[in-house]
């Protein structure tokens, strides 16, 4: 039977419980206000005044994109996930007065969309490629599963299958429906939870609908499109191809990651669902497929995916520019999600060692570390003189903003945090998982007995990491610990006694099966060496460099540490490194620092652009931070592959 | 007294002389067809159309852009140039007929200019940013005098005489007059040309009011826009600011190489014309800072410059990108003929490096060795898989095309070939210059006795070149031989005997002075070794790297003769090469190879997209080709700057 991710986990670290409570404590309060236009200097959002619109309380056209609802739905998850953790009456009441706003504005055939209800009324469903109206549904129902497992209000939900029958009845094989999906994937997954929650198959097989049909000749888009040239609707030039929209071919057919990458990765993770659900092996090796695609040819160091600004999208094998990275961090959090979802159907570190990698890196730095701020893009190196000089990076900004108009990142990245927890264990009748080295309690019933695991760790700045177990009698269960790619030495104690994990490893995880006795505890050492990372040949913007790596964290330098041109830095392939815990620096890091760094002699360089000559060195010292943590402090260069000398 | 160039000077060698005869045989001729719509396959042109049309000869609106005229003064250019080497009844005739047809076009008032004529009729110099009329007239002068030169006929020079009178009465400082000046200059450096012809210093005042106005206060296009305007007339939005056309400061007060290239350096060339002409020191000085500029700090290996596609223009210092260099070949021609001015007005050295530089490489690539199509955009690396793929290389292409819709640069780069020997020589009264080593016979009056001297070379191939004197009897002037700053080690004999040029050497030239005798004979031989050429390090997209150079020919290398993947290779510091040449190779070219390469053992090499390992190396024998012939053989990766070991 497949472990399953267990969703009642409490966070107790340095590292996540801080950024859980900036969320619980500034993110979701600021986006609160940032919904309802109260930002001063932010974009303005329109979200809350559309609902009030669309309910007929407040006389107001439609305002920002055509998926501006779903910013509201991302913060209503996000706040379910919060009272997760803790429920919180003040926090609870706004989202109760919320989600009455949601349910006033729903349309009494539950239709439910201000963008069509205030700018469209009738025309409905004409445009699924582009309008996003299944997109909105799909977040508004993971909030609506959030919010119910938080508080068993059954408000939300009750809107949500409302409002899926209405889609149920809309789209389908019958004569009398459209055989439709909409342009942008995400309700595929969400109808997957609504099914898990509520156990009504009806939307489990819409969901399997729309992932069967997406792509199939005629293509919809096209039938859609025809239909409204027809009705004499006025259509905008569009250069964007099918691929963009994954509907290029049937997901069964794709051999590649194509197209928008946001889009790319909610399907994948909703068809890995369906493959799960449905026990599907075809879909399941098509899935896993484009998953090796991914993140063998396709995917950042840090984690981040979708490298071109252009439509935001997958470009081509190992494309994988630095400055021009696009690697938007609503694409790092669908990697996790989609990674997440085939750990749960196989159970191999190889698809928790790339949740980890993008967590801690591409995705992790799209939030300030005041939580104020996020980045849309995450570029691998920036040089702040192209700002607003060079046409060809038009997306990467020096900063992070405090809003966006197209405010998909923060509040998902709030969210992601807020539920982190369920990313850590995962569980099946005989064994519990360790996927992540996080701190937390867990607690599980295995044989009738009922067992809490306590881990403690300082996790990802030391390698060690303490489990604890408490049971009112002796229990039967497997303890399967993650040994994470990066690590080469780890060390496993159960009750200070070694135990060598290479002889319990199953696809990455060491499995320690016994009779568990209250107070025993399980130790895990995993040795953290600086490493220096080399890419794959055919990754030409990093040939002759090294990223430099310790733990999960991938390194970067800054040039508020390092001066500026940091493409003369030379790092030595021998390089050893100091490091330390520094708790006042970005709230806190392990930084890193060599003194086997190179740069030209300046005193040996002229004004002469070329020579025919080599330039000498001098030695250097280098000092890096982790990825995550660029830009929080003064504006300057930024570079994770450093050349090797 | 400063020397000038001498126009009458035939090329006989093996590099150049093909290619001038390719100008006059397949150029010319294919760019008349062109010209004419006549070319399958080609974009059409319509600029002869245009010119019937505009003569009444025609019922056709005008077709192209506004700067569709200047495409037939630079073909009649280069006739002139073509029939300045060999008088030829047939060209003649058809060159007469054009100019007839321009003659008849003409408006009695003196304007010419196919567009207004066509399609805004009384509206002549409302747009003068925008509309290049000036420009177009400033080709057709360069045109006129060459033709004249070669011909003696007058009738060109008439028409365009008539012109610039026309033109002198609408612009200048008085009351009635426009204070206006081109959005692309070219005219500035043209009247110049026409008065050295007419000696009317009235085209010279022209000139220099047109150099000395331009970034005014109140800026004139600015003034004109308003009053746009106010007549009611319809603006497209236009992004482009002041320094696009060089008119966000005055030049004196420029200190670096702004906007679009090509309009930059044609504008810097007429300025290096009043400076010259005026003895204006300080707007000398402001020039040669420019230089110093756009050759220290923006310019590629190749001698390209603008890097950057948007706006075809200059970015800012050491901003270089190989994939993406637009380093249009009109900038190149541009950057040698403000190099060229330079030099006559101070004969250094250095100068006539930048002109050798591009000439061979950035501006050579811009035309294929059959000379039928032609390269608008040279990068310096390309990687064939991005064609269509990556929004952020839009310019670049593969293969040259055979016309474009846009068609500056396949007439400049035939007026360039067709005019080549101009560039050899310069001369006082008592010294004769070789800035170029090109085979070719010059003659020369000193001190009242002819002199002929026949240069014979190799070169590019080889650095020995003999020079032989005929005189009717014993000359008394200076051989000033330059020293190119490639080389370090040059011999000089005079009649066998050794001369040491470091001692005679002023400003890079070696010189000779003495009685010479008819029949002396002077030899200068250049070692060619192969130089690995370093960038200054703030270049950042060649750190790491080396070009590979020998003589003034900056090699490359291609996919056909190394494999793909380039970026994986690299070559070893202390690397030796072989070389030789190849006669039936890309009509003849010197290959070097080398087996000091490496590569990554690609038996090594797993799926995995990051490791923490340094692949092993195997060696790898690497054949490099002369950066201008690239693309001449299968479409492939190309690479100019190599990984160095």
């Amino acid at each position: 039977m497949n472990p399953v991710s267990i969703p009642q986990v409490s966070i107790q670290d340095e590292f996540w419980a801080p950024r859980q409570r900036l969320v619980r404590d500034v993110v979701v309060p600021y986006q609160w206000e940032a919904l309802n236009d109260l930002v001063p200097g932010a974009e303005p959002s329109g979200t809350i005044a559309n609902f009030k619109a669309a309910a007929g309380e407040l006389e107001a056209a439609h305002h920002g994109f055509v998926f501006q609802d779903s910013d509201l739905a991302k913060w209503l998850e996000t706040v379910g996930f919060v009272l997760q953790q803790q429920r919180n009456e003040a926090l609870e009441a706004l989202a109760d007065s919320a989600i009455e706003l949601i349910g006033r504005a729903q349309m009494p055939n539950g239709y439910l969309g201000t963008f069509y209800q205030l700018q469209k009324p009738g025309l409905q469903w004409t445009n699924v490629r582009d309008d996003h109206e299944m997109y909105n549904a799909g977040h508004f129902m993971e909030a609506a599963v959030a919010y119910y497992e938080a508080t068993g209000k059954p408000k939300a939900l009750e809107i949500l299958c409302k409002f899926a029958d209405h889609i149920a009845e809309a789209f389908g094989p019958e004569e009398t429906q459209k055989p439709g999906y909409c342009g942008h994937p995400e309700i595929e997954l969400a109808l997957v939870k609504l099914y898990r929650l509520t156990g009504n198959t009806k939307y489990l097989a819409m969901s399997k609908f729309f992932i069967d049909e997406r792509g199939r000749e005629p293509l919809y888009f096209d039938v859609e499109l025809a239909e409204r040239q027809a009705a004499g609707m006025k259509e905008r030039v569009d250069r964007r191809q099918m691929a963009y929209f994954q509907s290029h071919a049937p997901i069964r057919k794709q051999q590649s990651a194509e197209g928008h990458a946001v889009r790319a990765v909610y399907l994948f993770a909703g068809a890995t669902d369906i493959a799960d659900e449905y026990e599907d092996s075809s879909l399941l090796e098509s899935v896993r497929a484009l998953w090796n695609n991914t993140v063998q040819r396709r995917m950042y160091v840090t984690g981040g995916i979708g490298s071109s600004d252009a439509f935001e999208a997958f470009s081509f094998d190992y494309d994988l520019p630095n400055e021009r990275a696009y690697a938007e961090t609503c694409a790092a959090i669908g990697l996790m999600n989609w990674g997440h979802r085939l750990l749960q159907i196989e159970a191999d570190s190889k698809y928790a060692d790339i949740m980890e990698r993008t967590l801690y890196n591409g995705l992790l730095s799209g939030i300030s570390l005041d939580g104020r701020s996020y980045f849309y893009v995450n570029p691998l190196e920036v040089w702040p003189v192209i700002s607003g000089k060079r046409d060809d990076i038009p997306g990467a900004t020096l900063r992070r903003q405090p809003w966006f108009g197209c405010a998909c990142c923060p509040p998902n990245i709030a969210r992601l945090i807020a539920s982190l927890g369920r990313y850590i264990y995962s569980v099946n009748e005989e064994e519990l998982y360790v996927h992540l080295y996080i701190g937390s309690r867990v607690a599980r019933e295995f044989g009738g007995r009922q067992v809490t695991v306590t881990q403690r760790t300082e996790y990802p700045w030391n390698g060690v990491a303490d489990f604890q177990l408490q049971t009112d009698g002796p229990v039967d269960f497997t303890l399967a610990l993650r040994l994470p790619g990066w690590c080469n030495d780890i060390k496993v104690k159960v009750n200070g006694q070694p135990v060598d994990p290479a002889l319990i490893e199953v696809k990455g995880y060491a499995k320690l099966r016994r009779a568990w006795n209250s107070g025993d505890r399980i130790q895990v050492e995993m040795a953290m060496p600086v490493e220096l990372v080399r890419s794959h040949p055919e990754l030409r913007e990093a040939a002759g460099k090294v990223a430099v790596q310790r733990g999960p964290i991938v390194y970067c330098m800054e040039e508020a540490d390092n001066g500026g041109n940091l493409r003369d830095v030379r790092l030595s392939s021998e390089a050893t490194f100091g490091g330390r815990f520094e708790p006042e620096l970005l709230n806190g890091v392990y930084v890193l620092e060599s003194d086997h760094g190179w740069r030209t002699d300046a005193s040996t360089v002229t004004d002469d652009l070329y020579v025919a000559k080599r330039y000498p060195l001098t030695q250097a010292s280098l000092r890096f931070i982790p990825y995550y943590a660029w830009a929080n402090r003064s504006e300057g260069e930024m570079a994770v592959w450093v050349r090797e000398k």
